[in-house]
This record gives C-alpha cells, sequence and structure tokens, in this order.
C-alpha cells in the first residue's frame, strides 16, 4: 500500500468515529424515533470504522506476491450489512406493533451467507472463485426481492412511510449493486481496477451505504413522526 | 477422495438443493402452518448443501498423510443443528403463544457445544480426542433430555400435537444417535470405517435427518391443523 | 508451564463444574425466580469450566519463545461475559414485562468489542497493543455507563430491587476493572507479573467474578421475592 492509501484508511477511520458521534448526539434528542434507530447508526458506523483501522495500522489484509486480500473489509461487512438490513427492516415495520421477526431472520441470513461466500472466494483460487462470488449474488437477488416485496407491502400499509421506505430501499439497492461490481473489478476479481481505485471505491462507497443511509433513514423518519 | 466419492458430495448438493426448492414450492400454499417452519427447512437444507459443495469442490476438508479432517462438516452442523432443534422446539410450542424462550435457548447452547467439541476432537491428538467427545456425549444427553422431559411436556397439552411430536422427536433421536457412532467409527474416530464407508454415512445420515426430518415435522403438521 | 499451573487449572474446572451442578441443583427449588437466572450461572460456569480445561490439557494457549498467548480466555470471555451482562440487566428489568432489547443489544455489542480488542492486542506488535487496548477500555467505560445510567434507573423503579442491584452491579464494577489492570501487567501486556502470578489472577478473578457474581445475584433474587 501507498502511503496516500494509509491515509485514506485513516480518512475513513475518523469520519466514522465522527458520524457515530453525530448520531450519538442526535439521539439525546431522538424526536419520538425510536431509539434503536440511533443505536444501529452509531454500532454501524463504529464497528466499520474500527475495521479499516486495522488495514490503516497494517493489520487488516493479507499481502501475498499476487494479491492483496483485505480481510477486515469482510469483518465490517459481516456485522455492518446485518445491521444494515435490520434497520431497513425496522423502517418498514415502523407502525407495526408485531414485527416480523421470520423476514428479519431471512433477510440477514442470506446477508451473512452473501458476505461468507464473498470471503471464501477472494481466497479461492481462480477456477472456483467464481462459482461462490455466483452464490454471493444468488443470495444478493434474495435481499433485494425480500426488500421490494414483502416488506415493501408491509410499508405500504400507512402512505407517509411508503414514500420513505421506498426511497431508502432505493437508495440501498443502488449502492449494495456497487459492491459486487466494484469487488469483481478489483483486485478480489478480476483486477481492472487495483491498488488506489480498489481503495478509493471501498472507501467511498461505504461512507455512502453506512452514513449516507443512516443520515436518510433517521431524518426521513423524524420527519414522518412530526 | 476417489471421484465417486467427489460424484457421492455433487449428488447431495443437488438433493439439498432440491428439497430446499421443494420446501419453498410448499411455502406457497402454507395451510396456516406458520412461515417459519418452512424458512427453517429451506435454511437448514440450502446451507447445508452449501457447505458439503465446499468439500466437493475439493476446499472444505484438510488432507494429511494421516488422516483427513473435513471440517465443512462442522461448518454445516454448527448451523444447520440448531435450526433443526429449533425447528422441532417450535413444533412442541405450537400453539403457545408465547414462546419458552428459555428452552430454546439452552437447547441450542448445548447443541453448538456438542458441535465445537466434536470439531476440537477431530483436530486432537488421539490421547485428548476421547475427553472431547465425551464433553460431546454429555451435551447430546443434555439436548435429549429437553426434547423428551419440558419440551414434551409442552406438546403434551394438545392431544393431536402431541402424537405428531412424539413422531418427530423419536426420528429426530434415532438419527442424532448415529451422528456420534458414525463419528468414532470413522476417519475422525478410530477409524474402522474409512473412505467410502465413512463418506456414505455422513451422506446419507444428513439426507434422513435434514430433509426426512423436514417432510415429517412439515407434512404432518400441515394434516393437524386442517 | 509449570506442573503446579497445570494444577491450578484443573482446580478450576473443578470449581466451575461443581458450581455449575449447585446452580442446577438450586434450580429445581427456584422459589419464584425465574429459571432463566438459573440457567445463566450455569452455562457461564460451564462453559468456563471446559475453556479452562483446554488449557489444562495444554491446547487453548500459544507457547511462543517471547510470550504465551492463552487464547482459551478470550473463548471463555466472548461467550460467559455477554451472559454475565444479560443476568445484570435482566436483574434491573427484574419487574419489567417487556424487557428492554436495545439496551441489552448495547452493551453486549460493546461486550463482544472489547473482549476482540483483547483478543487482538494480545497477538499485535507491542506498537499496536496498547491501541487495541485503548479502545477496549472505551468500550468498559461504555458498559459501565450502561450499568450505572439507563440500567440503574430501571432497578431504581422498585425500591427493594434498587438495593439489590446496586450491589450487585458494584460487585460487577470492581471485579471487571481488574480484568484490565492484570491484563496489563502480565504477560499479556508489559509482562510485570508473569508465569504462577498471572496464572493465578486469571484463575482467582474469574471464581469471584462468575461464581461469586451468580451466587450473589441469585441468592439476592430468592430473599427479595420471599
Ligand atoms: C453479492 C456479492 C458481494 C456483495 C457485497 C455487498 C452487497 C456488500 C455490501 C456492503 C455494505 C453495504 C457495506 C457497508 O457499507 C460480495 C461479498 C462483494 C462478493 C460476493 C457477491
Ligand atoms: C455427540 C457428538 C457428536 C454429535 C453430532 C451430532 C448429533 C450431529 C448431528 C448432525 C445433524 C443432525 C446434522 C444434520 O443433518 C459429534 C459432533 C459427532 C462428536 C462429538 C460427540
Ligand atoms: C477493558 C479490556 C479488557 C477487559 C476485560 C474484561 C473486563 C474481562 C472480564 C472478564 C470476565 C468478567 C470474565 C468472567 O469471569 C481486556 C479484554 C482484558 C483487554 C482489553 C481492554
Amino acid at each position: 500500500m501507498t502511503s496516500f492509501e494509509h491515509s485514506l484508511y485513516y480518512f475513513y477511520f475518523v469520519v466514522m468515529i465522527s458520524a457515530s458521534i453525530y448520531f450519538f448526539i442526535l439521539s439525546r434528542k431522538p424526536k419520538s424515533v425510536p431509539l434503536y434507530e440511533y443505536v444501529l447508526a452509531m454500532m454501524i458506523t463504529s464497528w466499520s470504522g474500527v475495521a479499516y483501522l486495522s488495514i490503516a495500522l497494517g493489520q487488516g489484509f493479507i499481502e501475498s506476491s499476487e494479491k492483496t486480500i483485505f480481510f477486515a473489509r469482510y469483518l465490517d461487512w459481516v456485522v455492518s450489512t446485518p445491521l444494515l438490513l435490520l434497520s431497513l427492516a425496522l423502517t418498514a415495520m415502523y407502525y407495526e406493533t408485531k414485527k416480523n421477526k421470520v423476514l428479519i431472520a431471512s433477510i440477514i441470513a442470506a446477508d451473512v451467507f452473501m458476505i461468507l461466500t464473498g470471503l471464501i472466494a477472494d481466497f479461492s483460487p481462480d477456477s472456483l472463485k467464481y462459482i461462490w462470488y455466483s452464490l454471493g449474488l444468488i443470495a444478493l437477488v434474495i435481499i433485494l426481492l425480500i426488500t421490494w416485496i414483502p416488506l415493501r407491502k408491509i410499508a405500504d400499509r400507512h402512505e407517509h412511510l411508503s414514500k420513505h421506505y421506498k426511497r431508502v430501499a432505493l437508495y440501498l439497492t443502488i449502492f449494495w449493486i456497487m459492491y459486487p461490481t466494484a469487488w469483481i473489478l478489483g483486485a478480489s476479481g478480476i483486477g481492472v481496477t487495483q491498488g488506489l481505485v480498489d481503495t478509493l471505491a471501498f472507501v467511498i462507497l461505504p461512507i455512502f451505504s453506512k452514513v449516507g443511509f443512516g443520515l436518510l433513514d433517521v431524518h426521513g423518519l423524524r420527519k414522518i413522526k412530526t
């Protein structure tokens, strides 16, 4: 890694911790948005920040002559993506007194499976890499189906919520599709983009899909309630 | 591994994915059996299929001159056995509006512990292997005690359910006892059965204890309700 | 390890298993204290006993010329400390019909994070060790803040419970502060105390913070209810 890439990872850490503090401050005046929305946003950003800190410190990746595997990314994702989906699902079920646990468990199971396949793919030889990658894509399709069919149906029960949910779900969908794209183009996949471009992708994307998502979701909900 | 063994693992993968699709189709006409029964059966079979796929692809095991450790089996079990027990417990509590979470957590804790001891035993030298194996057996006894005492008592509150539960629990008990038996006879234990026989055991047993169990449970519940 | 240290680990195993059996016997006459309090105490002690057994058997640590890393300690903690905090939180919410899940999830998340940082610190070179250690300390501060502010407020709603909770929380606070202290002085940290003293610390401390804590909590609750 170049020292510029190092700086990028430190920069990411600072952004994430600042976001976490921001969500904490926001939670002091929750405006009748339930506490868990803030707690989730705080957990997602601070966990991700620390995971990338490990990369900045030189620990969260394995460098070989052929390629570099940033395993800390998967450590980040395996915790933060379930929390993001939990956050999304709870937004859809905002007015339900009994949350649908089966839907939540299903979407999270598909998600953890997706991240695992990505990790295995990254450690696999080229001949097997794309098998695991494809299995991960299937899981992503399942996640998006749950997002857009049963969860959306639940959100649709309330007019104002419906609009907010569709906005948040669309935002999530767009960014989540970019991850496997960046992955396959980058060092983990065919390797068109490497080094700095690869790093940039995985520094910029999560800022949008974690901090941006959290801001959109929390501020949207704060407006609905008032 | 011989190429016949390889084919067996691919065969297993196909069986499990087919079963998963079958449970999905069934879930489209749930007949008032709650959705989670289907979701659990789908998760169990597809997870297990993918775990064995990793063996078929040559990744899910470690081969040394002395013995082969199929660590993917434990990866399979550590997810699928808790889900099987959850399925069993939810069947017992079918008519309870408040599920007894303490019982569910206890039986799953004992189960995860059992699988872990098996994994450690498999990686341990002969002198320590049987200590871990015995600890696993104790955990299995605890699982069966919970199955047959408190869970059964809950199922007994309703006549029709009681019969169904006893059938399902007996089926599970019989197959689960065969696992440590096959383990101790096979390459992981004293090594009486090795190679093909060992592989056959761990391909046939889970078809019964996952697909068979799921069919028995789901179809039984569908009949009760009508 | 000297053979005396070995004996200490076996001794610990026996103490923990005995404690677990004791809590089991107590649970047969629960005196209207809910079952989960006993189940938690049993899980904590037996899990910890088995983790230390792995050290006694010579498996739960990695010895190098420079230092010994007892990774089984983290395996113990990563399960037992969340259960201890769950136990504490459920004591605070003893009379609440709806337990506050957000608080429970937050305190457990901070705790798992703390244990992970300790594990990473132990495997890190000296230059990075203290960064991870400091992050762990921050997590400990968050745990104690949740213990003494929101949880205490919940317990304060009932006079008798309030006294009991404060006693239990103080006990926990004191012992939990000793862990990072022993860690930093011992082989994992600067290495002032090594070998026997280090072993003694991590054998005596958990007896108090697991068995002692369980006794204090369960017996206190049994008295409140009568
Ligand atoms: C489908 C697929 C992937 C998808 C990853 C995604 C969707 C990650 C999302 C991460 C987020 C949102 C992080 C937080 O900001 C992998 C694992 C790259 C490779 C395997 C196939
Ligand atoms: C008691 C015991 C074992 C039991 C394993 C069992 C009971 C596995 C069940 C697996 C199933 C049901 C898989 C799904 O089909 C081990 C781990 C072999 C070895 C340690 C002692
Ligand atoms: C703050 C901190 C630590 C705290 C550990 C604690 C508080 C452990 C408690 C263990 C218990 C209570 C075990 C059960 O008896 C570590 C991980 C040593 C090092 C990193 C910083």
